[in-house]
C-alpha cells in the first residue's frame, strides 16, 4: 500500500471551519424561545434538606418550573463513562439521585429553576428558601476512614468505595531478599480539567416523544444509557447530539448535567431548555482529579535492580463515586509495564468525602502513581548514588513481557530509545555535571535536571469493553462520507480518521467527508474519546471500514473492466492496474455505476463494528531542566521534551499538538494548580482563573517533543495511545529535577512556591 | 408470520408532532443573521436581457449581493427529479441555468439579490435596471408547432422537446378489420399542484466547505446530484437535509429553487440565505401539470370489443423541458394494461411554448390520457348504445397480461371486482334508470351517472431504476431505529414503514424510532418519493433490511441459548420459542448482549439497499353522480366512489386519506381549477386562491373509498400503488356522468359553469 496518508501532518479538517467561527458548539445553536435552567447547589458540604419551599419562586413571572427531589425520578445511577457492563459486579457504584435531598458537598443539586431568562432563573433560585440540618462533613481522607466518622452515603455502610488491589509474585519474600529497602510518601493534589468550554448541554422532546440532548460531551451513546437509567426510560427513547465539543479532557466522560436538563425540558412540556455552566459553577460541579496519598516501598539489590514494590494509594473521591475505584485500578494496572519487578502489591483504597466529585481526568490514575513511582525512584537513586537515569535503564521491561494478570504482552517497546533520544536533546551528561559543579556554589538560583518515565495502555481492555463502529459510504464523485461513533473533542480524532480512510481505500483527504458531529440516531455505536482509545480501537473499525469499501469498489470494478479484482488497486481516486500503476477509469466512474446500473443498483457502503480484544503499551520519558530561586520557591522549567513510543505516529503535526497540551497541563499540575478547599467547611477557595493558577502561555517554556516510532503489530497502522500519555511524566520529571537541583526531595505536588519556599527553609537552603 | 400490523390502521407516527407544531418544516428553522434572497422575474414571455444594471440595487443599505446570470455559473442542467442515467441518450434535457439572460416566460428567472430582510431584498429587486429586447412568444402548441415560429431554445432548433412514442402490433391492419372506428378530440387545462407548503428552502456552507441545503423537496438525494451538475462542482461537495414537507405532489419532484439557493450563500461568504416563494410566486416559477390535445381513434367490432387504439397528443412543457416528454411517455405506458387491444399506437409529442414550466404531477400523464381513453369510451359507448360499464367489462385485461414492449407481466387484477363494488355502491343499473327516466322531463337540473377506470405502474421500472436503501439499528433496549432515504411528505410512508418494521421483526410499533429527516449525509440513497413507488420499492428495502436484523438478533440468542435459530422467533419483542410461541427472554437482553459482550461485542445494524426489477399494476375505478343546473352551467357531485386495487393495504386509514386527497383534487382538475394566460402577453391571470378555483372543503363531497385487496405476489407485503392512482379516474367519471345527465359529451375539462354553459346552449339546452 503506498503510504501516502498514514504520517503525514495534514492539516486537521476543523482547522478553518474553529478559526472562522463556522464550526459550531452546543453554546452556539439556539432555539426560538428556548427557556434557561440554572441549578441551586447547596452551601453546606454536608447538610440535609429538612425544608424547601418553592412557592416563591414559583411565582416569579417568567419562572416556567421550580424542580426539588420531590419532583425528579429518584433512580440511583452512576455518572461514569464506562461502556455498560453485563456483568452487575463490574458496573461503576450507583450513588447519585438528579437532585438530592441530602448534600454531600459544596455546591451539591439541591433544586433547579427553568426560567425565560438567565436573570429570572438566577432571581428565583435566589427566592427558594432552604432550611438545611447541617451535619459534620469529612473533609479528608483520613477524617472520612477514621472511627465513627459521618457517613457521606449512609445507605453504603462506609466511606470506602472499594478497596480491592491486586498482587504478583510474593512480594514479602521477595523484598526480604533485598538488599535495600527503600520507603516514601507521596502525595497528589486535586486539580480541574479547564477545558475552554465549560459544561453545556440544551434539551428538548422530539416530534417523536422522545428526549433530545444535545450536549458537550466525549460520550454520546454512553450518555444516552445514563439518561436513560436516570430517568427510568427506555434507552431508545433518549437521543444525544454532539456537536463540536471545546475540550474535556475526562470532564466529560461523565454524565453531568444530561439527567437533570432531561426534566427540565419535560418539566415545561418539551420545550428547549438550556443548561449551561458558569466556570465558577464548573470548578465544583463537574469533576476533579483525584487527589492520591501513596505509600511506597521498594526492594532493591546492591547493583540497583529493582526487586518488588508495594504501594499503598488513598484516593480521594469526593462526594459520589463517578469513576471512583476504576482511577486507582488503572493507575495501578498501567505502571507495571515499565520495569521488571519480581513482585509487585498494589494496594489502592478510594475514599468518599465531602469534597467535589473527582472523576476521570487525562491519564486516569497515572499521573498520580506515576508521580509517586518516579519520585520514589529519583529518591532510590540518590541515596544509591547512582545516576537516576541508570536506574532506570538497568530495570527497564522489553518485548514479550507479559502480564501475568490480564494476559496482555508488550508487542513493541521503545522506552530505550527514548530515553536516549531525550538524553542526547538534553545533553544529560554534561548538564548533569555542570549543574552539580555549579550548585556548589551558587545558593540562590540553582539549576537541575530531571528524568521521568511511564507505561500506559490503549483502551481499556481487558478491565473494560473495547468496540467502536464506523460507516462509510461511497458518494457518486468517488468520494464519501465517513460516520464514527468516537467523538472529536479538539484532539483531532476526525483528522486522523480522515487520513486513515484516504489511505485505505486510495483518495485524497478531501474526498473523505467527516461527519463531526454524533448523534446516537444515526452514528454507529461507540463508547466515545476516553482511554487514548480512539486511533487504536476506532481506528480498527475504520480500517476495516474502508478495506470492505475498497473491495466492494473493486468488485465493481472487476465487473465493468472483467480483470480480476485483485489485479486492480485504488490510486488517487483512480481504479489503477494494481502491477503498473496504469489508471484504468476514474473512481467517480465505479461509484457512479454502482449507483445507477438499472439492473445491479447498489450504492456501495460499509456498516461494521469492531471489538478490540487487544491493548498496545505504549512508553515514554520526560527529561526536564529547571531553575530554582530558592529565596521565593520560584521554579522556572527551561527545558522540557517529551520523547513518547506511541507506535507509528498518523500525523506528526496533530501528535506534537497533544504532546504540547499533554505537558502544559501537567506543569500546572506540578507547580501550580491546586483546588484550595477552606479547611472546615470544605468550600472551594480558588473557584476561578484568577485564584486557580491554570499556566498561561506566558507561564509555558517551548516544549519539544519527539517520537520513537516502533511498529505495534495490533494497532490498525502500528499506531498505539498518545492522547493521555504526555501529560504522565513531566510532573515527576520536573519534581525530580528540582530535587537534582536543590538536594531537596518533594514529596508533595503542586510544588508552589510557598511550599518550595517552607521546604528549602526546613532544609537549611534560606 | 402473525399478521399484527399489516392492514392495521396505525395512526400517523407524526400524527401527534404535526397538530402540536412540534414538526419542524423547512420555514420553522432560522438561524442567527439568516439572509434574505429574491427573484427578479422577467415581465415578458420572451425577451432577451439587452442590458441590466445592478449599481442601485447593489449600493442600497442591506443588500449583500445582487446576482445575475453573469454572477452564476452558466452550466445547463435538467431539473427533472429522476435518478441519474448511465446512458446518456436517457437523460432528462438540460436546458435552464441558474439565471438566465433570456426570458422564456413570464417569472423566468432573471436577477436575485439577497439581503438583510425581505423588505430590503424586495426593494434592490425594484433598483434593478434591466433593458429588454422583447421577442414574440409561442403561447400554444400549435403556434410553437407553426413554421417559421419563433424558438423557445434556439440552441436546439425546435420547439418539440420529443415525439417518441410507441406501437403494439399493426393498428392499420386492426384498424380495417373493425367494424365501428370512432374518433375523439380532447383537452386538459394547466393545473397547479397547490401543496401547502410553497417552495422553501435555505442555504448555507459548513464548516466542512460544503454547501448545505435544507430544502422541500420529494428527493434530496437527486436534488444533490443536480445542485452539484448546476454549480460545476462534485456531487459530493453538496448536503441535502429535507425537514418535515407540506405536500409535494410531484412539483417537488423538481429542482426549482436549490442552485440558485446555493449560489446566493457562496456570493455571501456562505452565510445562511432563505429563498421562500410567496404563493404568486410558486404558481408561476415551479411546475404546473401539462396541458394535452389528444386526438383519439378505436376501432370497435360489432359486439362491443375494442380491438385498436391510435392516440395522437401534444403536450404543453412550457419555457423548460423539466420532465418533458417522460410525462407522455409514463401517460402512454400506463393505460394499456387496462383493456385488452390487439393494436397500439402511441404518438406523443411534447411541445416549448413560452409559458410556465409544466413538470411532474401527481399520476404523471395518467390523468391526461386516461381522461381521454375513458371520455372516448363512453361517446363509443353511447354511440353503440350499450352501458358505458357494460363496454368495459367485455374489454377488461387480466392476470397473465404481458406488456410485449417491457415484458412486464399482470400477476394480480381486480379491476372486476373493483367495478362491481363501485357499481352496487353507486346502485348504477337503479340509478342510470331512474336518471334517464327523470332527465325526459328535468330540463334546468338534470342527474346522470358516470364510470372510468384506470390501470397504473407502481414505479418507474423498467423506464427508469429503482434502487431504495434502509438502515436499522437495534438499541439497547430493542427499539430499533429507522432510517430510510425515502421521504415522507405528507403521504404517510414514515408510518407505513414502521408498520413494516415491527411486523417483520416483531415488536410493538412504538419501538420503532422513524428518523423522519433525510440528510444526504447519512440517510441511504433513495431517489425519493414519487411515481408511488414507496411502499413498494423501499418497502422491499425496509423488509430486506428488517428480515436482516431479526435475523442477527436470532443468531445472538441463538448463542445465549443453545437454540437453533430457526426454533426462535421474536414476538411482541420477546425471543419466543417458535412452536409453542413461550417466551424465553426480552428482545431487551438479546440487545444488550449484542451491545456489551466483552468478547463479541457487535452492535446490531443492517444497511441494505434494493434495485427493484419489478412494476406492479394497480387498477381502479371512479363511480360518480352528478346533478347538473343547465341554465348555470354548475355541477354537483352528488356521489364520488373510488374502488382501488392496490393489492394488500398496509393501513387503511392512511390509504383512505391517499383516496380522499387525490379524489379531492380531481374534483378540481374535473370542474374547476385552470390556469388562465393573457393571450396575448403569457401572463398569468389568476396567481392566487381567490382567483385559481381551488375546491375547499366546502366544494368537496363526501368521498366514498373501498378497496379489493388482491395479493401482488412481486409487493413486499402484497402491496402496489395507491399514491398517485386515487387522482386519475374522477375526471372522466364526473365528465361521462354530465354526459349522462345532459347527453352533452364534453372534450375538455375543467368543465367550468361558462364552459358548461356555452356548450348547453349550443346543443340547445338552453
Amino acid at each position: 500500500m503506498a503510504n501516502s496518508f498514514i504520517g503525514k501532518s495534514l492539516p486537521r479538517t476543523d482547522a478553518l471551519a474553529k478559526v472562522t467561527g463556522k464550526a459550531k458548539y452546543t453554546g452556539d445553536f439556539i432555539a426560538r424561545n428556548m427557556l434557561v435552567g440554572k441549578i441551586l447547589r447547596s452551601p453546606y458540604a454536608h447538610a440535609k434538606v429538612k425544608n424547601i419551599d418553592v412557592t416563591k419562586a414559583k411565582a416569579l413571572p417568567g419562572v416556567e418550573a421550580v424542580l426539588t427531589y420531590r419532583d425528579v425520578p429518584q433512580n440511583v445511577y452512576a455518572t461514569a463513562g464506562h461502556p455498560y457492563s453485563l456483568d452487575p459486579k463490574h458496573r461503576d457504584v450507583a450513588d447519585k439521585t438528579i437532585l438530592t435531598a441530602k448534600a454531600r458537598f459544596v455546591g451539591d443539586e439541591i433544586a433547579a429553576v427553568v426560567a425565560v431568562d438567565e436573570t429570572t432563573a438566577v432571581r428565583a433560585l435566589k427566592l427558594i428558601e432552604v432550611e438545611y440540618e447541617i451535619m459534620e462533613p469529612v473533609l479528608s481522607p483520613e477524617a472520612a476512614l477514621a472511627e465513627g466518622a459521618p457517613l457521606v452515603h449512609e445507605e453504603r455502610g462506609s466511606n470506602i468505595v472499594s478497596s480491592a488491589g491486586y498482587q504478583i509474585g510474593d512480594i514479602d519474600k521477595v523484598l526480604q531478599t533485598a538488599d535495600y529497602i527503600f520507603d516514601d510518601e507521596m502525595e497528589t493534589g486535586i486539580v480541574q480539567h479547564c477545558a475552554m468550554e465549560n459544561h453545556v448541554s440544551y434539551a428538548y422532546v422530539d416530534d417523536d416523544g422522545r428526549v433530545v440532548i444535545v450536549t458537550s460531551t466525549q460520550i454520546p451513546h454512553i450518555c444516552r444509557r445514563i439518561v436513560g437509567q436516570a430517568l427510568g426510560i427506555p434507552w431508545g427513547k433518549v437521543r444525544i447530539i454532539k456537536p463540536y465539543v471545546g475540550g474535556g479532557f475526562g470532564s466529560k466522560q461523565d454524565v453531568c448535567l444530561e439527567p437533570l436538563n432531561a426534566v427540565m425540558t419535560m418539566a415545561v412540556g418539551g420545550r428547549p431548555v438550556k443548561l449551561e455552566l458558569s466556570r465558577e459553577e464548573n470548578m465544583i460541579g463537574t469533576r476533579t482529579r483525584h487527589a492520591v496519598k501513596i505509600k511506597i516501598k521498594t526492594g532493591v539489590s546492591k547493583n540497583g535492580k529493582l526487586l518488588g514494590i508495594k504501594i499503598d494509594a488513598v484516593s480521594n473521591t469526593g462526594a459520589y463515586a463517578s469513576h471512583g475505584h476504576s482511577i486507582m485500578m488503572a493507575g495501578g494496572a498501567k505502571f507495571k509495564y515499565l520495569y521488571v519487578f519480581e513482585a509487585i502489591k498494589y494496594s489502592p483504597c478510594t475514599v468518599y468525602t465531602n469534597l467535589p466529585v473527582a472523576g476521570a481526568m487525562r491519564a486516569y490514575g497515572s499521573p498520580q502513581i506515576v508521580f509517586a513511582l518516579e519520585s520514589h525512584l529519583d529518591n532510590v537513586a540518590r541515596k544509591l548514588n547512582i545516576d537516576p537515569l541508570e536506574l532506570r535503564w538497568k530495570n527497564f521491561n522489553k518485548e514479550g513481557y507479559l502480564d501475568p494478570i490480564t494476559g496482555n504482552k508488550i508487542l513493541s517497546c521503545g522506552i530505550k530509545e527514548c530515553v536516549q533520544r531525550g538524553k542526547e536533546f538534553l545533553n544529560w551528561d554534561e548538564k548533569k555535571a555542570l549543574f552539580a559543579k555549579e550548585n556548589e556554589h551558587e545558593k540562590n538560583r540553582c539549576r537541575g535536571v530531571g528524568i521521568a518515565c511511564f507505561s500506559y495502555g490503549t483502551g481499556t481492555y481487558p478491565a473494560g469493553l473495547e468496540v467502536a463502529g464506523a460507516r462509510i459510504a461511497l458518494n457518486q464523485d468517488g468520494s464519501v462520507q465517513l460516520l464514527a461513533g468516537a467523538t472529536e473533542i479538539g484532539q483531532g480524532s476526525d483528522t486522523v480518521f480522515t487520513q486513515m480512510v484516504a489511505e485505505t481505500i486510495g483518495i485524497p483527504a478531501n474526498m473523505v467527508h467527516m461527519i463531526s458531529t454524533q448523534d446516537t440516531d444515526v452514528s454507529p455505536y461507540d463508547p466515545g474519546s476516553f482511554a487514548s482509545r480512539q486511533t487504536y480501537v476506532t481506528g480498527m473499525a475504520i480500517k476495516k471500514a474502508s478495506l470492505e469499501i475498497k473491495d466492494k469498489i473493486l468488485k465493481v470494478a472487476q465487473k465493468m473492466t472483467d480483470q480480476p479484482a485483485a489485479a486492480l488497486d485504488i490510486k488517487n481516486a483512480n481504479i489503477v492496474d494494481r502491477q503498473s500503476d496504469m489508471i484504468i477509469m476514474p473512481l467517480s466512474q465505479v461509484a457512479l455505476q454502482s449507483f445507477y446500473d438499472p439492473h445491479a443498483s447498489s450504492p456501495i457502503t460499509s456498516d461494521v463494528s469492531h471489538n478490540a480484544r487487544v491493548n498496545a503499551i505504549s512508553f515514554g520519558v520526560t527529561f526536564a531542566e529547571v531553575e530554582v530561586d530558592i529565596k521565593t520557591g520560584q521554579v522556572e522549567v527551561k527545558e522540557i521534551i517529551n520523547v513518547h513510543d506511541s507506535g507509528k505516529i498518523i500525523n506528526r503535526q496533530l501528535a506534537e499538538g497533544q504532546v504540547h497540551g499533554g505537558v502544559s497541563m501537567a506543569l500546572g499540575y506540578a507547580l501550580s494548580e491546586q483546588m484550595l478547599f477552606e479547611e472546615k467547611t470544605g468550600r472551594l477557595l480558588n473557584n476561578n482563573f484568577l485564584d486557580y493558577k491554570l499556566p498561561t502561555i506566558l507561564d509555558t517554556p517551548d516544549i519539544s517533543v519527539d517520537f520513537v516510532e516502533t511498529d505495534e503489530p495490533t494497532g490498525p497502522y502500528g499506531n498505539k495511545s498518545l492522547g493521555e500519555p504526555p501529560t504522565i511524566s513531566p510532573a515527576p520529571a520536573i519534581r525530580n529535577a528540582i530535587l537534582d537541583a536543590t538536594g531537596v526531595a518533594f514529596n508533595r505536588i503542586p510544588i508552589r512556591p510557598q511550599y518550595a519556599f517552607e521546604e528549602f527553609k526546613a532544609a537549611g537552603l534560606i
